[in-house]
């Protein structure tokens, strides 16, 4: 097949290099992708400290162009290689990768552009895709699938505590008022996530007895309610997790490694004398 | 039937569009309603910012209008359509809808009813009946009907947490007194409610040694009981699921792989001395 | 048998008035001292606040009064009606009613004991007692049955926690130093234990980066644990409810309460045509 | 044996002491080592307060003096009595064991090695190994092991907490900015851990409308995913107690109520076609 193009030979090399981890190019290349996204992440935020921008901003920002400038050609050899560019183009992998590339040439392009810089925090995302490639999510696979069957009860667990938020929040406005930091209905509903999500900043706290006593409802409910996407998502991981070993339903008994000396059938009981499948004695 | 009433014509048809879903027409007005409390709501918490109302009253209030009017009509048509309307009228949602419906009309009658226009955020409750309608919430039975099993021993539990709040609260005011804040015994309930659900503010915060030493206890205990309510709502969620596949609910006993010897039936009690189909003796 | 000690027949009757709640007068005696209970540990909390009781100390003095002495003679008729009158009095409930009942006399007696008068708060502990006459904590027993059999991993859990907050506290207190508010080693302990239980007042928190770090990994390791209390507790919980329903192991049958017309017997399967115990028919 | 190295005797004397817990002279040993450490480590805490410090400074170091000397003795003991010392020596616990005796002699020699005194927190350290001897961690070891279990799955999770930590945080530093505390993208994530974990100090807090906002989803995602570790706990914990009563492990297969037409053997593979116990055909 390969012979009637003859340029698909380099390119087949680098689509195998760069999509794929099977091979020792393969994976070397991976692992040497994630150690550059993480220390450009490490120097987006290194740059955003003040005193470490000043007094290193050269050397943070020659290795910002050494890693544009693998990520570019990465990217190019990305389209390059591939069969269908556009579809790899406008995916979210795709995306990400150029958002992630191009931010330090805008910046001298574009006055005031500087802020585009932290995107490049985006890079972070690419990990998952590396990350998925190595096969190395497939703990978290159980978690992902645990969660997605999740996902509908606590969707409609997190929009009726949204409408409670909103209905306390109004309430709280109205019997605390502006001293205690209550300025508006939207506030105070976000004083009412923060309380009923037990995070409690304190930066707006009730003072009035009738509001603290309201708070004090609120507190009870969030550490109540907590309860239900526990419940949840232990209940469904749970199930995952005997989905995994009963298919079917009924009695199962232990099974050995041995194997048929006449036929090969495997998994035989533990005081089975003859093969399930031929019946000649084991 | 609808001969004889000729009037009940278009009584049904408006019962069918406003209380019904099933209908294209019934749909599409139950829609337009979740629009609209929805917007509401927003142009409610848009007003309580202090800014945005000095900038856009007029805006906000033309929008307020077009939403009461039509509250006002739909509140009409459904006292109109239904058979018994006084039930309806007493009823929590024709309450609710009543509540949401005239707080606008009631700011021009009485002069400082300013704030009861905030109760117009009661008419996110509105949205539940409308959800009812549409069977949206088919995945938050299963919710619901756990949080009510467990409901009796939430409750339980939540006593217990109380009577310890105040027992503990009482002790913290002894021990911290006036300068940490815990300026009366109410007070310092609150401060241990606010502890032991972790939400911890910091508006309030033990300073002597032996008031942070309880304070920690006290945490530890919070901590630690959190798992109560996740226990017994992650034990009812998951007999909830399985009572999905036990079909009926009721008694249930044990039986035995006895067969009766004359009719060859099975599943007889383990204390049963004839057949329960036959008679005849076990 | 009273026949024999005729002053053993009004003995007999207050025992059976306090200490019982089967009878009108038992129950009578028990509702009327649990909303004085109430009403009195109200009373300890309003005049805790400054202002309320500058305003209304001689009505709260006078309900006091009447409280004390009603729990006075409850004292005296319960040491009275009971055989071994010592046992009770050095019973945990006996110690409680003597603290909840001389506070206000002492207060008289002994200058600056005013502070004593907040123990009156105990009472409510009594509140316990009545419960468990009334047997209300039905639904209680379950809960209470759980939490003991997991009280052993509870400890061992909380031990290591204590531990690790030891550790980790002193290393706060060597990084992060006196200018954050890590004055000692038991206060950086105080806040290592806030930090871990998620309660995050903020009183004290970490300035330097190295402390915000480690701050940061105590809070990840405190967001993790908080499963195990939780796993413990769900497990012995779902234990416990399966203790309850399947003594034995096996299939089950749906039964009714239809009884057997010729014997009485009751809990018949629901397809069953004769009598399981006497073989007549349904 | 033991004739022949006459030496051996008190070696093997103070190994049983030191090493064992099964006599009572190695008994009452590990009880001492304990009170010590714990007294040991109190006694670093006291000297870290400064006025305690100021006030008993003779006392304390006169306790240290005796602790450090019984320290130096028992770890000379453990090297001399133990058959591989330097296998010891490079142990977790040997280190743990210098680590915990030097200080005291080190602030002498070296100037400004004050700070290194509370390197004797590490003492507590010991505690476990003790505790490891007198086996009371029995209770711990189900603890140890669904941890253990679920710790893969752990990771797995709080490495994705943490990606998402820095993509928020990142996100915040843009929207929020200096204003409100969040002047570098490293505190922004250590700002966004602190709401996820529900810690919520409140030294930095949103204060623009769309900080808020943000703010909101990551305390409702915070605490909708906080369900994950404790789901992961629960099962793992739920399977340990399970597989305490399944007495083997491996592979198990679906079995059928079919009964060998020779042998009446029972439990044959669903896809068998020959008896396990004598072979003939099913």
């Amino acid at each position: 097949m390969r012979r009637h193009k003859p340029d698909s030979g380099w390119k087949h090399k680098i689509h195998e290099v760069i999509y794929e981890a099977d091979t020792p190019l393969g994976k070397g290349f991976d692992i040497i992708l994630i150690i550059l996204i993480i220390v450009s992440v490490i120097i987006v935020m290194l740059e955003s400290i003040k005193e470490l921008d000043a007094k290193y901003h050269s050397i943070l920002l020659a290795f910002e162009w050494i890693i544009t400038i693998f990520f570019t050609i990465e990217y190019i050899a990305r389209v390059a290689s591939i069969k269908k560019p556009f579809k790899y183009i406008f995916s979210f992998y795709g995306i990400i990768d150029l958002l992630s590339t191009i931010p330090l040439y805008i910046s001298y392009i574009l006055a005031g552009s500087q802020v585009l810089l932290a995107i490049r925090a985006l890079r972070l995302l690419r990990v998952f895709r590396i990350l998925k490639l190595v096969q190395f999510l497939g703990e978290a696979s159980q978690l992902k699938s645990a969660l997605k069957a999740s996902r509908a009860k606590i969707i409609v667990f997190l929009f009726a505590v949204l409408i409670v938020s909103v209905l306390l929040g109004t309430l709280m406005y109205l019997v605390e008022g502006e001293d205690a930091g209550f300025t508006s209905i939207p506030i105070s509903i976000y004083w009412t996530i923060v309380t009923l999500t037990t995070v409690g900043y304190g930066d707006i706290a009730p003072i009035t007895p009738q509001g603290q006593f309201i708070a004090t409802l609120i507190m009870l409910v969030g550490y109540g309610i907590i309860a239900v996407p526990t419940g949840i998502v232990t209940v469904e991981f749970g199930k995952q997790k005997q989905g995994n070993s009963n298919a079917k339903e009924g009695t199962y008994v232990h099974v050995n490694t041995q194997s048929c000396p006449s036929c090969s059938a495997e998994g035989h009981r533990d005081d089975a004398t003859h093969c399930y499948n031929c019946g000649s004695k084991l």
